[in-house]
């Protein structure tokens, strides 16, 4: 790596063991060094990390509440998509990074910074990644020496046997004893959400009601309970959804270089507002608009996932997806409960469904003769095909 | 419609007002009937049922217990495919009426009979899409009074006020009082889960085993019990299902013909398998073979709600899932709770899970160096856009 | 069909034997009748036709030169999608109907018509699709003889024995002897191209210029010749193209109610422009916007076919198509000679083509070691699917 | 990198000058070098190419004709699959690159050998990745010296003013006068096909026969020739194709790492069958799994493009295509002429095409009723669109 005496680089410091021997290596190294912690709802003594990076030569600290925003611009566009990766992981790592990122990079254009400590673009140092680092910390035990010589703080809380990433859309657990697929989370892995077992024996019952596919109020009758900041819908959902223990998976994933990797999350808000957003989005958007869109929804989760947020064909796509929202809202009513949610009902001024169609009792406008000639239609194509194949569906 | 002096029509009876009308109007026009009544594993008196038809003057009664091939022939296919219609229906009507419609052609052509009164392909005759019998029975009470007039036996218990469709996958719940759809289900509507509110306060813990993506054996230690037909496999995973409230929706989806229709369904069995293929599949099969998969499975559970499962392309896209079947097997250990299945881990000889390569204690052959390869080279392409557009990632 | 007293009808007219006989049913039927005749660039005397359709008693009769607006609102968008169905058939008669349509439906607003005679929406009168009508005209000599009772003008020139759809964008001929699949299209059918064989020996080089995805500008240097506006740029592609025999296919295709259907078409204008924009569009697109797009483009291409231009899914795609064209604009030097378009060159402000980068001689920031670990990376799963399979891409 | 004493390296040696330094270098890095010189179909003189490589110090040299396996196992499933990358280019460099190094992973395993010099997998050298060497050969002048110094003739031909890369499939041209994308390639570059300006006035028609969707017999009843074995087809379409200058493009490509790349390309019996391809498949395959198979086809080309080849999902993607082409075949008749491919007719005992079906004359089963019921209802969902939007087709 280049050196560069006197450079600044704007790190990404979490006041943890690695971060904090970065910090004092980057040093080493010659820079200087803008501490940088996002708060972006994990559970951390702000505080406290601040003065522990002072303490270990950071020239400024910046700790930035990135909430709202991390709501508004990063939880919300996933809602819209109904994000999730390999049909079951709602991103909630991967979703923080851009939100991360693009405070880093702005800092660093604030302070005239020359370096980041990562992110998606620019110049950027990551340690793990240079050889000069990874081969001096090899494992635990050297940052340990390290920490030990350059009088930083050693953790005195033995460490969990896993690694764990926070935020406010969820907590994930991996690695360690997490490596064996076969290993059962212990139970008291689980830190944002009860155990279904222990939660509630009573459902709470919520009205979510959206405009342009996004959540803009919710409802807790029984707790005469409203909530309609972005910030606090989000809160809310994740309160309730944590109490009743909703969101618990245990997955094994495909990293985007191509390794699996098993991953324990909890996702209590963000896997209530997928149900209910896949609930009032199909109210309420075409079925055609909805096959498109829903292709599209799996692509952006794929870009999520795999770090490209801040590309153009993420910008694309969410450009798309947000378009086919336009018309995406109402109310929909449903009940948390150990573990799961459950839609009751839903309403929209926007809707697409036509009591009056449905209905079996009125025939209306609907002839059951179109139908025969839409099956007779539609089996054009399958008479040709039989024609020349033979009816081969009975039994062989 | 065109009538012909004792031709002769299979006729997919069930016993209920509907088709015991159409029997008898169908004699009247001078067919010679054969009724059908397929055991796919409603609860059904088929005894009574076959009393009624032959009361009624059908001239045979063939009642058929087709759960066996429903589960291996149909009910599997779809458990490989993780077919879900509309991210949320598990397509348990739909993917039982091609298991119906086989066997109807089947005795059509055994009975040398020259029409079934529906299916999928040949000579079809549906009275409910013919004028001369929808112009006649406008709703139930010409029913009723056609019954009356002919001797039919009308049901003495109420309707319930919806209608429903039973079979070993699911039951259905519909119209009525359901079709608004904001009107929530009432409790007392489920038949085969029982409400999470009174379900057991411990979990039901299961091992499934899989090969070629279907499941062989599965397990519950606590129980001593070990299933291994496909036949016990799905009625034991539905009986534990729906001891534990599992694969309740209530969504509103989008038919066909393009309305959009609410349904509430329950799906025990089905769901836990849908859980338990997703991981297993994950888990031994490739990253890009899963997203291409991801595609046809999509297309495949289209085109069995579309009504297309005898058609070209649901034959190709079957073979085609098929093929990706061929590694997907080992063991999954679940538990059921309250609902929810949860996923504790898995285990497979065919896994590409690799532990050492995910371990962040050893590094392996994984060089850190090769990773800023990586990002350097896929952000060669993000470099060139960002020149042409500015960064324009922060806030604005 | 019901009949009303003197309620109007809009009539899409051509001045043939049929719409003429139509017209002259539909008087007989009770109908004011409205002739409506679209000039969309076909070759046709329109004065002749609103004499033929006043003489016949069309209350009123409208010829309205829609050929800018063809250009403008419907080719452009098939252009800025690469809309081609089934990779071959450029769209011209199925483009060119809801450009009709919108129009006709237009004049049935504004002088308060019942009814239409086809079109995507509300009443419509399709004779052909009716019974008292099918049944009394069942092929052309009943047409005839209806006409020449009627006093309807008989054509004098023998009809081809195929038939034809003339507009700006293409001629399309089937039916007839061309039916028969292996039977090959006579040299003379073709009316706007020339047999390549007989075309110039020396080919014309022009420039197009792309705003927005959209042609804005065509220069030929040696003629000394530019045009700027939609139709002049594209009636000139016409002629160019048409001089040179451009655009002629003869291919199988499948219609939206499943049949297959023989279809010759010339498409002079459009061929060459489809050329070039693939070429300024993959010049200035990033990649894998360039891969999301090509599948709408490809969804667009068959909402087109199928009939639904007018439809909630086509605006969302068509939105979409939009948004990913906003850079593609440059210059596009081609040459057209014997049926063939041959792009010569390419330049562009926006593009993202970057000559540094490309260059062998030039090592610029791209560095080969880069390259190793992304490969090294690429290959992570590789490795693992072959440490489970065994390499076997080696011969058998 | 590391080196071995007396290790053994196959490699890839075209016998120009960069492989002629690269096998001295190899042999001052203290390996065995095995060269291998693949017949793919290129215009060498493989016994000079031979003698060079024994006099630079190979230890052995291998000299193996692939031309047929390459038409076999990569050409014809490239043919089935019509590949096409990014709409335009045939692929012939990326089809070529497995066949190469399968032969070469054969040879290194048959002599017991350590590395080759690049393929898709094991050991690999990459010279021009390695920095021990990219830094002493920074341009031609490096390599020029290096080969003086160490004996290795030079070329004494001027070299032309660009790469060129050929095989029996195709030549592409790149670098050099054409990383300018504005700049026309000069009249002389191409050596495949004749400039269609040169070539003959009258065309070649041609009738080819496929089964399983790859041809299997070719016949010119003009020239009284016929071939039926695979390499025979290829060359003879080649032949045909290059004398009447068919198959000559000019793109801008998006390369796999993300930058876009100008290439001229030489496709002549490529493109013949590509059209011939598309043809019978449409033919003779249902339309619903063309639409599938599309899709697969976009993926399969650019699998191919990006060095996937041996992949699972290329392989699955094969396995699939595959599946499809069982109906696909059937004689189409084409005409070669100036750069053009016309297809005049085509025929097959496998065709869906229904003569009978389209006929305008007869109406057959096909009722004009059913259409006014198929439009009906595929307009139920259009209705409610407009019913909520209002229409707003027509002009603003």
């Amino acid at each position: 790596m280049e050196k560069r005496r006197k450079s600044t680089v704007v790190l990404a410091y979490s006041g943890g063991l690695d971060t904090s021997c970065i910090l004092v290596w980057l040093k080493e190294q010659g820079y200087d060094v803008i501490a940088f912690l996002a708060n972006i709802g994990q559970d951390e003594d702000f505080e406290a990390a601040r003065k522990k990076a002072e303490s270990l030569g950071a020239k400024k600290v910046f700790i930035e509440d990135l909430r709202s925003e991390f709501v508004e611009d990063f939880i919300w566009p996933s809602v819209q998509a109904n994000a999730v990766y390999e049909d079951r992981y709602l991103l909630g790592t991967a979703v923080a990074r851009p939100c991360i990122a693009r405070q880093q990079v702005e800092i660093a254009r604030k302070e005239g910074a020359n370096f980041v400590s990562h992110g998606a673009t620019g110049k950027i140092i990551a340690p793990w990644r240079i050889p000069e680092f990874y081969n001096r910390f090899r494992g635990r035990t050297d940052l340990m020496e390290y920490a030990q010589k350059h009088g930083i703080p050693v953790p005195v809380t033995p460490k969990a046997p896993w690694s764990m990433d926070a935020n406010l859309m969820h907590i994930s657990y991996e690695s360690g004893i997490l490596e064996n697929p076969k290993s059962r989370a212990p139970a008291d892995l689980y830190l944002m959400t009860k155990n279904p077992e222990d939660s509630p024996n009573t459902p709470d019952d919520l009205e979510i009601e959206f405009k342009n596919g996004v959540p803009v109020k919710v409802i807790n009758e029984q707790e005469g309970m409203s909530k309609d900041s972005p910030l606090d819908i989000f809160s809310y959902l994740n309160d309730i959804g944590g109490k009743h223990g909703v969101g618990r998976i245990d997955i094994v994933e495909n990293r985007f270089i191509g390794m699996k990797s098993r991953g324990i999350y909890e996702t209590p808000g963000g896997t209530i507002l997928l149900k209910a957003h896949l609930d009032i989005e199909t109210f309420t958007m075409d079925k055609e608009v909805r096959r498109i869109k829903q292709g599209l929804g799996i692509k952006f989760s794929e870009l999520i996932y795999n770090g490209f947020w801040y590309s153009p064909e993420c910008e694309f796509v969410q450009h798309c997806i947000n378009k086919s929202q336009e018309n995406v809202e109402g109310k929909v009513q449903l009940s948390v409960f150990k573990g799961q949610v459950y839609i009751l009902g839903r309403e929209s001024s926007k809707s697409l469904y036509n009591e009056e169609l449905v209905s079996m009792d009125v025939q209306g406008d609907y002839d059951p003769c179109d139908a025969s000639g839409f099956i007779r239609i539609n089996a054009v194509r399958l008479r040709e095909h039989h024609r020349l194949q033979g009816f081969s569906s009975t039994k062989q």
